[in-house]
């Protein structure tokens, strides 16, 4: 088969690799309808995911139709289509059972295209298969499914819920990026009052007032804190969410919350943050950091069947399998290109 | 009336000042029948609180009883014996609606010995009195009740309830003073598994064996986070507690916690700490800040009055009114003298 390999840092290829195997009982093999990019790839490329050894196959996030599965697999069977999660779950141990897939201590986790072969490829092993996979509902398309494998619940898990959005509430997103515009898409599901995009790109927040933000500021031109404290008497957002990852942006979101209010961190980060306590030990914040734990997807699966979620302008390029190269350049230059996601199915 | 007033950084007396008077519908005047020192009185007397200015009567905490009460107070009469609250409640902002008393708009909050004169005096006025005070119930006495003015709910709801503490739970208690006891104190109401207490004071160890810690770390001689580690499997503890109050207590407490386990600060800093953001991004973490809102002293009063929580070793020297210096003397020199909290009360 093809596929998206990762050779050190900087390099990658499109290139015939060996077909995957069924390895455990749990295995399913899914041949991939439609994949996509994460940022998380892009930051892979550059080397700053040492755990991901070279010819790794890349990619955590996928639809596709089951192929084959092995022994122990109750739930699937060969047709099925599925949407292939960006966190497998071995479903046993004590952070599974407390529906804290994302740091699964049975060999689950973030491992598809990370710890073991990803989904960038025309096949793909699913471990734990039958907690790894969710069903895709008749009249939900594999491009609406796909933007649930990874962006869209964790905006959604890290972002809203952490931050406890709750109606009526003033929000602020600090990154108007994919993570960003997926946050403000689901905080809508939480009937906020005001939702307040921050960006230094001006396309960026088009973008999002296009994906629902009421109001946007580029803190370029304009002071994030003036906007909010006309919004808020003074007080602060109810919830600050941190969509960049850098550890400016982080300082920033703490100090645009109010008394009592959440910062939910999205952001992946390299460096670390100065956490001002001699200001905020008073102020009952809630500061939350999290990896995806997927237990959210059910909900968002019914959601988007029920045409209550739409995720299609999330989807802004598309390709085949054989302009992967391509895919990936279009996707690295988003600031020219005003990529958000990335769609790329089987070659016709 | 006799008074310990505040002259300015270092400087204190016991000495006359004129009795209080009702100065708002809502005030209530209340005979001081007992008092306590707050390690943050002796914050104010370095000069740390600038917002307190000279000749301001210091002290949050007391019980007394009630010798006469505003136009507007409508649940309280002469004679009636309250516990005089840390944080008064205006009843009436938005916080206060939200039960967030400690950050109300209304002109309350900590204002006690801070921005009005306080309760270390034989009389003090108690502002929205109806809403500040608690009843001190048949049978719980004054110095029972004294320690639910601040630091049991203190430690309770900053501490334990925002820390997330559940039966089973590996608690972690950074800092052994009278913050962390009350917190191992107001922990085990939650059955948590193991608690351990973490001080480079022996001394202090010893007292936290008294109040409930299951094991005890002088990291001085030993590692915490190997102790930890030998509890939980290498996991982390479910809930630390920062009772400490410096940059390097709090960074110590994020790394003790594990992925999806709770960090408390309860401590009152005065520098920022370093937020390792790159290693915790993907941990699930949540970190709380906060000032007591006193919602639970409802809870705890009950607790005592019925013998479900005993605070009375929380009382280690007494004094009466006229020896008012060398109870700060004493409590300021609590390395030496081992006193946690001391009992102050009217002269005979």
């Amino acid at each position: 088969m093809k596929a998206l390999v990762y050779l050190g840092p900087g390099r990658r290829s499109w290139q015939e690799m060996p077909d995957p195997q069924i390895q455990h009982p749990g295995d399913a093999i899914v041949r991939v309808d439609a994949v996509t990019i994460c940022g998380t790839d892009l930051h892979i490329l550059k080397g700053d995911v040492p755990e991901v050894t070279a010819n790794r196959i890349l990619g955590h996030e996928a639809v596709g139709t089951v192929t084959e599965v092995g022994a122990g697999v109750e739930t699937l069977a060969a047709g099925d289509r599925v949407l292939v999660s960006c966190v497998s779950a071995c479903g046993r141990c004590r952070y599974c059972r407390e529906a804290h897939y994302g740091q699964c201590l049975g060999g689950g986790g973030w491992i598809l295209g990370h710890l073991i072969d990803g989904t960038q490829a025309e096949y793909v092993r699913v471990p734990f298969a039958d907690n790894s996979t969710h069903r895709v509902p008749e009249g939900v398309s594999d491009e609406q499914m796909l933007m649930l494998a990874d962006i869209l619940p964790t905006s959604y898990e890290v972002g809203v819920l952490n931050g406890a959005v709750r109606p009526g509430d003033v929000v602020a997103i600090v990154g108007a990026g994919p993570i960003g515009l997926a946050a403000i898409l689901t905080a809508r599901l939480h009937s906020p009052r005001t939702i307040v995009a921050i960006d230094l790109a001006d396309s960026r927040l088009d973008a999002a007032r296009t994906f629902g933000a009421d109001v946007v500021v580029n803190p370029g031109t304009q002071s994030a804190r003036q906007v909010i404290d006309q919004l808020t008497s003074g007080l602060g957002a109810d919830c600050v969410m941190e969509a960049v990852g850098t550890p400016g942006t982080f300082e920033d979101s703490v100090r645009l919350v109010r008394a009592g209010g959440h910062v939910a961190n999205i952001g992946v980060h390299g460096a670390p943050a100065t956490l001002h306590l001699e200001e905020i030990w008073i102020k009952n914040l809630t500061i939350t950091t999290g990896l995806v734990d997927t237990y959210s997807t059910p909900t968002l699966v019914g959601l988007v069947a029920g045409q209550r979620l739409d995720t299609t302008a999330m989807v802004t390029h598309r390709f085949t399998f054989d302009e992967f190269e391509a895919a990936y350049d279009v996707f690295s230059r988003s600031a020219e290109t005003g990529a958000l996601k990335v769609l790329l199915t089987v070659s016709q």
